[in-house]
């Protein structure tokens, strides 16, 4: 139901728990990327000291929670197989985690560091879900 | 990029962190909700004690993250306008977050306890596309 | 046992878990909520650029407190006949929890803000200890 | 405020957060200690198998937040004059907190255990109003 | 110092935290596997229903930490220099998290299991320590 | 298997975790303390202000880190006899988790006082060690 109740809810959520309970979601680490984003773009228009070291704050831990979120699925959702199929999902999930790291957004406060993370997670994001379909 | 590959990406997800980032989205409690259900589901056909003493471990985690994720739009997303326009939003929250807690679905280990919460969410959730889009 | 030894000792501290354990104490959100008081006193006092950016650290943390502990009190301790013959309770819990929020303590470095939040919170402790007298 | 309303309010809650702010209370600790005696005593009165994980589940959360109050006052509040004048409260902390662990609070569910541990930290609160005065 | 005082101190202890700082070292995830063997030796050796529930708690939150300390390894320390190197390492890290997830550690009550974590751990950090000196 | 695979596996390592497991090592406090004077340095070394934030929040994490080893090593590993034996040992480890909190390397970004911690971890630590042989 998190689709505005004028179009048809024709997607299920799915996300990660390690019981396992078999429900996951990318949606889980773009959500915290787009607030990651959206700090970037505050932090710029916005002067203010105590602002500016509040924005730090949570933008260290958003990328962290995008860091955890994709290290569920690369760990916990994706399977043998899976990585066969796809031999440069390892690579992806390094690269995506890195961009959420020290030296992507936990650092940078330019939105097009956020872009790029969101990107990387789309990419994995279609990846999942044609393994959901298969 | 939530949604299958097949379908348009016509929905933009939405969150959540007191920055604030303005970034909202019920999805954050909903795929939890759905990790509840199938636990209370999985709980019911494994009679292994390690299992179930598990389940019950990740269940009363998973309903703690409900709680949290729908008293962050309670608290930080919904205004008084918002509480003016709909009246009985103060209790929907005030029972949705009761569903998923000691009375709730920290306790139950019926699936039909995780039905209710996930249509409690989708009321909530109805409201909130509501005010999206006005 | 938390008064000085020269008070006789006739409050019993109460609070919070969901098994539920059935106690609950307005103080635990109190007692954060005069930390970020103090840390709004000391950061006016102090200019240094490195204390200062613990003292937001750290206030956004404790703030963070105040509103879990005052969630947990509106969604566990009260049941629906509280919030009968108190109306304003529902919209009493969502000011206090906004006030330690991103408008409120977790920006604000104006002891001004701690003492609004502090007195929010007193009007809701009446409430709590009207009912537990009831 | 966390007093009934028909006693006045003589006691200024005080905590600990390493700023340091300067607030400290016994009563953290004494609230999950009670929180810990109360679940005990639902435990004995309850043989659901269900209920009981639960109960064990959140006694362990409970023993570890009495053992990180106590830490803080221990580490935080007690400075080297207070050790010299109570040469006894190194042992107590000690004491006090072996009873909120692994030999104590945590693997007991006896309510005989909550009220040691309740005595020990009302020796310690007996103490720390002391020094307030001071 | 974390070596007997009869043995040359002749390591150096290393580990973690996205700064970065620079520090990273395979030990903090072994120590926590080492528990997760110790955990599943003592569950074998106790039948005590509450013993037992507390073991599953705990081993549950340790399993969590390896899997952490692990993730922290394959995204932050190593580089794609390293990838390139030992092409093998993408895959051991998914297979060493696997271990001490659900289908491993989380789940499994037999010794043998905390054993192969461990041996996976120590193929990890063979590796690392090869490339601290190169 | 964290020691070079040049040099003989002739330690153990050992940790913690109130089951108790049996598992304890000085090692994981000194690893969060090697991470904070790591900090420091890199802190005097950089004068851009998002790093330097950036320092400061995750040096206050570490350095809680660090008292929290440390007190699971006061409370849960050293016994009775312990203390007897050694009756410096409750005053070092007061010392040290001060020198961890917000009068020590929680405040301090001078290397200096890292390496004050660090010592003082290896005090403890030589006496951990001479009790882990007797
Ligand atoms: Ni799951
Ligand atoms: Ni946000
Ligand atoms: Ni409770
Ligand atoms: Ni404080
Ligand atoms: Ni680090
Ligand atoms: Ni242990």
């Amino acid at each position: 139901m998190r689709l505005p109740n004028f179009l048809t809810p024709r997607t299920v959520v799915s996300a990660h728990c390690d019981l396992p309970c078999g429900v996951y979601d990318p949606a889980q680490a773009r959500i915290e990327a787009e607030s990651i984003k959206a700090i970037q773009e505050k932090y710029q228009a916005n002067q203010d000291p105590v602002y500016r070291t509040r924005a730090l704050i949570i933008k260290e831990q958003r990328s962290e929670l995008v860091k955890h979120h994709l290290w569920v699925l690369w760990t916990d959702y994706f399977k043998p197989p899976h990585f066969e199929k796809y031999p440069q999902l390892h690579q992806l999930f390094n690269e995506a985690t890195k961009l959420a790291g020290g030296a992507g957004t936990k650092e940078s406060v330019d939105p097009a560091d956020g872009d790029k993370l969101l990107a990387k997670i789309d990419e994995i994001a279609k990846i999942f879900w044609e393994t959901k379909q298969a």
